[in-house]
């Protein structure tokens, strides 16, 4: 095992140096001063060339060849597997179309900042034409390398296995129920009472809830911390994770549940096998089963009734009593449904319609079945059909809402459908596992969530690929079921 | 001027990389949890390994004498002198040496931290005798490189251009009139009575309070901040200064004090000119010249009557009104001059005698002419002649209190000294280009002290040597004259 022992140590050289860069990131979003921001980005830059230099090593192709024919056990195999699969993905383009889409990519988005706030449709295009282009050559230069379709080549490097075919038949079906599905919520909520939030909460109070609720979710704050960013996310590395939220003086709501949500994501890193730490092998499986934790924190658990009553006493502990804290209020605020033509201020029964919509239209770009220009006629179809509203010429907030495509990020949008989905399966799974388990988090014992999560999830980082992963958590793959008997059962 | 700038291109390299781990290192320092000490180090450690690789390329070497041939203007010249010193600094050692130092030094101050505790000189010592035999060796290999005495040699890391002969000149003209002074001092405070600060400070105050006083001396917020941390330190890159302090509910002017000593740190690289940021040629001239405007900022303008009255304001408005905060209470308060063991609690008139004593010893020991095993005897001789204390046999407040010797930094302790006077002489300076100028100070104006010392000191970055720098600042070289006038004028 000569040859994969020196991959393992090439892999902890860059997991160590990667470590740097996932601080000094962090540092960026929440420390570091204005001024300081183009040193901070040629450091950045510096350090990223040689990391790449580094990690795209031609050594490491020889070492695979040769640790390919050796004597490896089963976890060295899919150690294997996995080391293959990240070189392959970062090496496979030429630097010539890497620098390409850079540039391409970085005069989009920054454009785009101004183009959006002006509804400039118009002025967007040919930026995000030059984008995709390079996005479609990317596609089909990975697609030659790994035998996929072009946009599968693309969707792989975010959920490594998934196909077309089975989100074609993930969202087909959530296109035949979610759209009466959400009317019908709606209609039913229209006739809810309830006590709107216009209490105001200090910053440094609605940081101690935070903290509060993290140890209650069981985040280790011996390996990690909670900061303020513009943009709440996940960061650092498993042995030192870094979750951040923003705060609104009007909403303390927002930023918990924010607070939650991230430490969904965290607890996973938090937990990830450390003697696999430093392989891709210890890593995350895919950006759905990442986005799966955090939605099983935010959604399945944080706002179901029993985790509120058990985080109620949290809550008026720090604020004081007030009216709109009763359960029942407090419930209906957390589970409020509303059509909207924004992604990221959709709840969970109408997010999957926004993502819906934006997979059907990426998959016919990168597949050239249609052009940039169709987009807005499409959408305007679509939000139509999916949700009920009018978005013509409304770009800014219509096809335009998002940075994804801008950056070239074709591929991403299902990550956020499949993390629902795996969430509301898992969930569904532990409730037959341990048919108590609504009453234990009631009582704030969510010591067999967290078992549930470790043992099907946590523990296996990337040894099994996704649906060997799903199979073994919940007896079945991926599927639509779970989720649509979560919405009816919260819901309906 | 190929070779230059193909230099200059490797430094700016350096210089990103530089960053990253300054940041890290800030991070570590004030925001690290506990538990990710290890995968921080191990980081750290092989980012150490990379950047020496880089900092001590070959290729550097034949640049250098390339670029020696070349062309050069003024600055070219300064610059390249520079990159020669710190590259021979760096790549002279053999790599056995360097790392039988890394590992004596780290064996020796991790046993130290309990044997101080224990006052086990006994079990010190041979750990100690280790250090210096390496530190010996490398002041050897040092010296037959420069053309240096051998405690030179190590001298020469921290104050480029200073020699043994003139630190005797400096340290035996101070020995013949200190502690006579600092005798005459403690008499004459026996007379003043004040009233003992007894209150309680909320730190969030203080940290207010602090962050008031940095703006008022004109720390650059855009381009750095201030942090907490168990050692206070200046660190990060001049586009992003880190201060730090640590607080104390029982003592808001101690950690005041640390925030305006650092403060003096910060603006020095803050303001050292951009235009070579990358370049050895920019870095700071030396520790003690960085230490002078640290003491600047602390001795000789921070603790001044006309700045205490200056910043009374911002300190009642900051705490309410409190009797102690009467002038010439709070006067009496800052200056008390107090004999003690201990040289980190010493004040601007005894510190000297600490570095005295040590700087006699460590000469000594680097040259040969001592061994480690006659330190205890050695150092209680020189306190009772210089501080009139008692020492024997309280090693651990005694020649085991510092961590100095035990990292095998032999050569440091004179640049605190070198601190003190250089301070002492530009301030005396500024009185005789601004004759005015405790005026201004009072009146909180600080526009000709900043004025005067980026022109003297941060602008010219290591463009001239120490020497020759002082000499354009203030018209002489380096001596006690002014510290002398300063303690007498101040405490007398």
């Amino acid at each position: 095992m000569k040859a994969y022992n020196l991959l393992k140590k090439h892999y902890e050289k860059i997991h160590n140096l990667n470590h740097m860069s996932s601080i000094v990131y962090c540092d960026q979003q929440s420390f570091m001063p204005k001024g300081s921001s183009t040193a901070r980005a040629n450091a950045m830059a510096e350090f990223g060339v040689l990391l790449h230099e580094i990690s795209t090593d031609a050594k490491i192709a020889d070492l695979i060849n040769n640790a390919e024919n050796e004597n490896l056990d089963f976890i060295q195999k899919a150690s294997l597997r996995e080391i293959k699969r990240v070189y392959n993905q970062e090496t496979v383009l030429p630097a010539s179309l890497v620098k390409a889409q850079s540039l391409a990519n970085s005069k989009c988005s920054h454009a785009w900042g101004d183009q959006r706030v002006t509804n400039d449709w118009k002025g967007f295009l040919p930026n995000l034409e030059e984008v995709l282009n390079l996005s479609r050559e990317e596609a089909s230069i990975r697609s030659a390398s790994n035998n996929l379709s072009a946009y599968d080549s693309l969707l792989d490097m975010y959920e490594p296995g998934v196909k077309t075919k089975d989100l074609d038949i993930i969202f087909n079906d959530l296109k035949s129920w979610l759209p009466d599905l959400t009317q019908n919520v709606i209609e039913k909520q229209k006739s809810y009472t309830y006590e709107e939030d216009t209490n105001t909460y200090d910053i440094n109070k609605q940081k101690e809830l935070g903290i509060k609720v993290m140890k209650h979710l069981g985040f280790d704050f011996n390996k990690g911390r909670v900061d303020t960013s513009n943009h709440p996310f996940c960061g650092g590395v498993p042995e030192d994770v870094r979750i951040t939220t923003r705060y609104d003086e009007n909403d303390f709501i927002s930023s918990l549940m924010g607070i939650v949500h991230e430490t969904g994501h965290a607890s996973y890193e938090q937990n990830l096998p450390s003697a696999y730490v430093s392989l891709p092998l210890g890593h995350a499986r895919s950006m759905g089963i990442h986005e799966s934790q955090s939605l099983f924190f935010e959604m399945q658990l944080g706002r179901s009734s029993e985790f509120l009553e058990s985080i109620r006493p949290l809550i008026i502990e720090t604020f004081g009593n007030k009216t709109i804290f009763e359960l029942d209020n407090l419930n209906k605020i957390y589970t409020r449904v509303q059509k909207s033509k924004i992604r990221v201020d959709a709840d969970e029964v109408t997010y999957a319609s926004h993502i819906m919509l934006r997979y059907e239209i990426e998959k016919d770009l990168i597949n050239k079945k249609i052009q940039a220009r169709d987009i807005p006629e499409l959408w305007d179809i679509k939000m139509k059909e999916y949700l009920d509203i009018d978005n013509k010429g409304d770009y800014k907030n219509g096809c335009m809402q998002d940075v994804h495509w801008t950056e070239g990020l074709f591929g991403y949008f299902p990550s956020y459908t499949l993390g629902s989905l795996t969430a509301a399966q898992l969930f569904s799974r532990l409730k037959i596992e341990k048919p108590n388990i609504n009453e234990s988090i009631k009582n704030g014992n969510l010591a067999e969530v967290r078992e549930f999560l470790k043992k099907n999830i946590w523990d296996k980082a990337s040894i099994y690929e996704t649906n060997e992963l799903m199979i073994q958590a919940t007896g079945e793959v991926l599927n639509t079921k779970h989720f649509k008997e979560h919405l009816e059962s919260r819901y309906l």
